[in-house]
C-alpha cells in the first residue's frame, strides 16, 4: 500500500481491520487508486426527485445496470445507490466496483420544511449485498435532526462493528435556515464538523458559498479573519473543520450543468483547497454515456494531477 | 422452467432460492402459468370499505371460502387477503392456490387525509399459513409516508430472509396531492419507482391518467416529450419507471364496472404497454360467480394472447 | 365432543390444538355446555366506570370473589376481568370456571373523544393465571385505531402461539362517529368484520340499531335491500358480517335495566338472529345475587331452547 | 407467622413465594411488626420539590444516611426513596430496614397540567440494592395516564416475576380534574380501584375529602347513600374500593403540619376506618430528629392499639 | 491509596469494583492526583457551537490530537469529548489520560426553547475506546426533561454494570425558566439534587448566582436564612444539595474570559465552598497552548493548596 493511503488509514486508528480494509478498497479502486482522492457515482435521484426528472433525459439510465456499467467503465472509486438499485445488479457486477448502500431516502411527493428521510435499508443489507460502505443523509438544521443523528449513530456503530465504512451526507436544511444559509460557509463547515463528531469516516457536503448565516459565527469569522473569499479558501476551511483534514471530505457535483467547464472549474477548486474528491450524479448519468465517461475522466485527471 | 420465467427470475439475482421458488410458484400457477403474466384475486375490501359495501351485492361473498374457490376455479395466479380471511381457509384449501397475506389494512370508520394503515399481520403469520408472499400498502404523498416506507422495508427484509415474495401496493395519497394527482402519470410512475427502490419484488399501482401533477416533473415531461397520450403509452412509461421493466408491475382493476368491455379495454392496454397483469377484486367477487369466472377467463385469454 | 362444537372448532382450522382445546373448554362449560351458545360474565366496570358506580348498588360485589362465585353458581361459560380481579381469585377458584383475562382498560377520570385504552396485562399473565383466553377492546372510529389494531394483532399472535383464545371487544367510538353511529347497523357490522379480519376467535359487539351512519354504506343497504327492520334481522346481518357466521359473535347485555323482560327480549332476538350468546355484566352483578342467578338462568334457558 | 399476617398474605394467593416473603418482611418489621399495619418513611421530596424546600428546615436531612437512621431508629416498617438516596446507603444499612425503591419521579423545574413522571430506576436496580419492593406513581386523570398505567404494569410484572412487592402511589391529577377533585372521595376511591386492578400489592392514596367530583358518580353516591360524612367513613369507603379490603391501602401524611395533634387525628381516622397505615415524609424528616421519632412512635402506638 | 480518596470512594459503596477502579483512576491522575479535587478538559464546543466559534481563535485546536496533548501536558485529571474527537485519538494516546466519552450532543443550527440533545454515543463505544467514564447532559426545566432523565438513567445503569463512571452535566434550561433562572442558586442546587438522585457519580453544574427563581423556594430560602450572599456560600449550598457533599460536584469554567484573574477568582470560591473542581473548556483551548497550560497549572495549584 502506498504512503498516502497508509497515512489516511492512520487517521482512523480506532477502527477495526475490517473497516480499514473496506476503506482501503474504496481508496485503491479505479482511476484514482492510491491518490487519496475519490470520485464516486451516486444515483438516488430516482427516489429523491422521481424517475422522469432523473432519467427521461437519458433513457438508458432507467435500467439499473446502466449505472453499474457507467461507474465501472469510467473507473470511479465507487457506486452509491438505494436498496432497489443495488439489489438489481449486485450479483451481475459482483466484485467489479466498490458499492455504497444508501440507507435512507426521501421523496418529493410529500415534502416538508423540516425533512426526515425514511430508513430504507440496513447494515445487514449492505453485508448480504457485498458493499464496502453504507451511506446516510442527515439534515442539520431540521427540527428532526435529533432523530437523524441518532439513526446515523446506530447505523455507524453497527457498520463499524461489521467492518464497513460509514459515509455521511451532511446537508443543512430546515425551517431555521434561509435557503441561502443551506450552503453558507459557516453552515457547511458546521455540518462537516457534526458528521465528523458523529463518527463518520467519509463526509459529503455541498460546495460552500461566501455567505455567513449565523450571527454568532459571523462575529468570529470577521474577528479572526478566516479566509473565505475564494472557493479554494472555503474548501480548505471546510476540510479544516473536519478534524483539521483528518476525515475524508468530498463535495457534491451539484445540479446538472450543460457546461462542462463550469463543472471542471469547481473540481479544480476542490483539489486546490485540499478536498478529497467529488460525488457526481446528475452531471454524469444525465449526459450521454460517452459524454459522461469523457467528463468523469477529465475530472479524475484533474484530481490525479495529470491535467490542470 | 420455460425461458420467460427464467428471464424474469434473473432480474432478482440478489434474492435467495426460497424467494425465487415462491416467485416461480406464483408465475407458474393457473391459466397464465409460464406466460410471465399474472391475474391475482385480492379481497381486502371487507376491511377497507366495510362488509356491506363489499359483499351485499353478492351474498355468497360474505363466506371466506367463496374467494378461495373463486380464485381456484377461475385459475388465477394467486389470492391475496388479510389475516382473518386467510386463516379462515388456509387449511381447507392448502396447496390449491398461491396465497398472499396482506399485512396492513385501513378502514373508513376513521378516515384521514394522510392515511397510515395498521399493521395487521406478520411475516411469521405468512409462514405459518403457507403463503408464498406478503403484501403491504404504502401511501406515497402521505405525511405518514416515512413510517410506511420503514414498515415495508422491515417486512420486506424479513420476507426475503424467510424465502417469501414482497408485494407492494403503492398508492399515492395525501394532503399534498390533489385527487386527480393520485392517478397522474408522473405520480404513478414515481410510486412505482419508490416501491422498486424499497426492494419490492412485485408492485401494484393504479391505472395512470394523462394528468401531470408535479410542476418540476411537468417541465421534464414536456421537454423530453415522454409519450403519455394513450393508456398504452402510460402503462409502458410506468413499467419503464420500475427499473426499465425489470420489476413486475401489475395494475389494479379499479372500481366496480357494470360493463365488461370497459374492463377488458383496460386489460388490453396493460398487455400492450408491457404491464405484467392485473389484480382484480371488486370486478370479480362483486359479480355472480359464473359471471366473474367468465370475465376472469376472458382477461386471462387476453393476457395469454388467445384473444384480442 | 358433540357435533355442533366440532363444527364450530372446524371454522378455526388454522389454529393449533392448544387454542382449540381452550375454545372447547369455553364452549363445553356450564349450563350451555355443548350448545354452541355462550353466556359470559364480564366485570371490568370497576376500572372503566369507577367502583361506586359499579358496586355501590350491591355491596358484596366490591369483593373480587363475589364475581367468581356468581359466574360459577350461575353456570356461565366463563368469567372475564382485568388483572387485579383475576389475580385476586385465580388460585381460590382454580379450575372451577374458564377465565378470560381482559388485557386493556380505560377509565373516565380522563376521558377523550378518541380513546386509547391502556394495556394492563399480557398473554404471559393469562398463562400464569390459568386463563383460557385473553380479551382486548378496540375502538374502530377512534383516531387511535391504528395503535389498537396493532396491539390486538400482537396480542392475538402471541395468544395463538401460546394456545389461548383471543377475544375482541369491538366498540366503534371516536370523533368521526356520531353518538347514534356507535350502534348503527352498518357500523356494528363493520366492527365485527374488522375484528374477524384481525384474527379474533370470539367477537363481542353491541346490539345494533336500525340507524345507518355512513353515506356510502347507506346507498348499498338501500340498493341491495339488506333486511335490518327488526333486531333479529340486524343480529343476523352482524353475524353474517363476521365471515358468514364462521366466527363466534356475542352481544353485550347493555346498560343496567330494572326490567328483566327488556333483557330477555333482547336475548331472544340474539338467539333467533343466530347470535352466539351474550356477555352480561351490569345486568347481573348489579342485581342481588339470587336475582342475578335467576336472570342468568332464564337467559341460558332461552339460549338452550328450554324456554321461549 | 401470626394469624393476621397469614390472612393478609392469603389475599395475594396468585403471587409467588418470593413476593410473599418480601411482603411478609415489610409487615413483620419494626414497631408494628405482625399487626398488619404499616408506617413507612418516604423521602423523594428532594427530587419532587427541590432540596431546599425539603431539607433546609432540618439541615441534617440533606445527608442520605439521615433518613435510613430515622426510619431504623423510629422502627418504621420500611424506607422508600429514589435511586440516588438508596444507592447512597444500601450497603451501609444493609439488612437493617426493608427498602422500597421509588422507580419514577417528577420535578417542578418543569411542571405541567398533565404530568408524566420520568422512570428513574428499574426492578433490576431494586434487586441489586437489596430492596423488598418497588414503588411507582401513577396520575389517574392525567392525559398521560395510559403511558403511566402501562409503565406500572410492566414494572409490576417484572417485580412479581422477581419476587418483589409492587407499591403504587395513585394520585389523581390532570387537566380534567379540579384542584378540589384531586382528593374528592369518589376520585380517591376510583384511584385505589385502578391501582388494585393494575395488580398493585400495596396502594398509597391521599386522605379523601367529602367532595364528589364526577357527576355520574355523584348520582350513585346519593342514590345508594354511601356514608362519606366523616373521615373514618371515607377511609372505610376507599379501603372497600380496593377489593373490599383485600389490598393493603395506606394513606399519605400530607403537607407538613406544625401541630402534632392534627397529624394524630388523621392517624386515628385511618385506623378506625380500616386503613392499613401511613406513609409519612415531610411530617417526619422536616421535624428535628427527636421530635420526629417521638411523633412516629405515637403514630405507631395508635396503630398498635396502645394509645387512643 | 490515600485517605481522602478512600473516603470519597466510600460514598459510592453501592458501586462495583470496576466503577470504583475507574473513579479512582480519575481521582488519582495528573497534578491533582490524590487531592480529591479534579480539573477536567472538555471539548464538545465544535458540536455545540460550531467549529469556527470554537477553534478559529486558536487554529491548532481544529486538530483532535491538540486536546489530548493539552490535557496530558497540563496534567488534567481527564479529557471529555464526543465520539468523533475521542475516536480520532484514543489509540494514539492510549493510557495517557483518563477519557470521558460525551454521549449526547446538541447543535445550534436548529435551536429550541426546550432542548433535547441527540444521543451520539453508547456505553459500548466508551468500553471499546478505553474510557473511564461516560458523560451525559440533562436539561432540567426543559419540556423534554422526562426523555433525558430516562436516557441518562439507562446509560448510567449500563455504565455501572460495565464498571464505568457516570458523569452528569445538569444544566437547567427550558421555556418555564427565565434566562436569569438558569443559574439561580435554587435552580442550580435543584439540578445538582436531581443528578444525584438519578444516580450520577460526578455532577457538573454552572456557577450559581444569588438570584432565586422559584417562588415556593424563595419562601424557604428566606425563612430558613440559607446563606447565599457570596459565591463561596452558594458553592457550599450546591455541594450540600448533592447529598450533603457525598457526591462529587464540579463547576463549569464558564464563557471565555480574557482576564485570567477573573477565572482564578472563581476557582478560589469553588475551593473554599467545598467544590470538587472545575471542568474548563473554552478558557483553556481558546488560549494559546502555553497560556492555557499556564492558567491550568495555576488553577490546579489553587486546588492543591499550593497557591492562594
Amino acid at each position: 500500500m502506498n504512503k498516502r493511503i497508509r497515512e489516511i488509514l492512520g487517521w482512523y486508528s480506532s477502527d477495526n481491520p475490517g473497516t480499514l480494509t473496506n476503506l482501503a478498497r474504496l481508496l485503491n479502486h479505479g482511476y484514482l487508486s492510491g491518490t487519496g482522492r475519490l470520485v464516486i457515482l451516486p444515483v438516488d435521484q430516482g427516489f429523491e426527485h422521481g424517475p422522469a426528472r432523473s432519467f427521461a433525459v437519458n433513457l438508458p439510465a432507467y435500467h439499473p445496470h446502466y449505472h453499474f456499467e457507467l461507474a465501472i467503465e469510467a473507473r470511479c472509486n465507487g457506486y452509491a445507490a438505494p436498496l432497489g438499485f443495488i439489489e438489481a445488479g449486485a450479483v451481475d457486477f459482483a466484485g467489479q466496483i466498490p458499492l455504497i448502500l444508501k440507507l435512507n431516502n426521501h421523496d418529493v411527493l410529500h415534502d416538508e420544511k423540516d425533512p426526515l428521510s425514511a430508513v430504507t435499508g440496513s447494515v445487514r443489507d449492505a453485508l448480504r449485498l457485498g458493499c464496502v460502505a453504507v451511506g446516510f443523509t442527515i439534515y442539520p438544521g431540521s427540527a428532526n435532526c435529533t432523530a437523524m443523528y441518532q439513526q446515523f449513530r446506530e447505523i455507524a456503530a453497527e457498520a463499524k462493528a461489521s467492518g464497513l465504512v460509514a459515509v455521511c451526507w451532511s446537508y443543512p436544511r430546515g425551517s431555521d435556515l434561509t435557503k441561502e444559509g443551506e450552503t453558507a460557509i459557516d453552515v457547511v463547515a458546521y455540518a462537516a464538523q457534526i458528521a465528523a463528531q458523529l463518527g463518520a469516516h467519509l463526509i459529503k457536503v455541498k460546495l460552500p458559498s461566501a455567505h455567513i448565516e449565523l450571527p454568532e459565527a459571523k462575529k468570529v469569522y470577521e474577528k479572526t479573519k478566516v479566509p473565505i473569499g475564494t472557493l479554494v479558501d472555503r474548501i480548505r476551511h471546510v476540510v479544516q473543520s473536519a478534524f483539521d483534514g483528518r476525515r475524508i471530505v468530498i463535495f457534491s457535483g451539484g445540479a446538472a450543468k450543460e457546461d462542462d467547464n463550469a463543472v471542471l472549474e469547481e473540481i479544480r477548486a476542490v483539489r486546490d483547497g485540499g478536498g478529497f474528491g467529488t460525488i457526481i450524479g446528475r452531471n454524469s448519468f444525465q449526459r450521454r454515456r460517452s459524454d459522461a465517461i469523457d467528463l468523469l475522466t477529465r475530472i479524475m485527471k484533474i484530481y490525479a494531477g495529470e491535467m490542470q
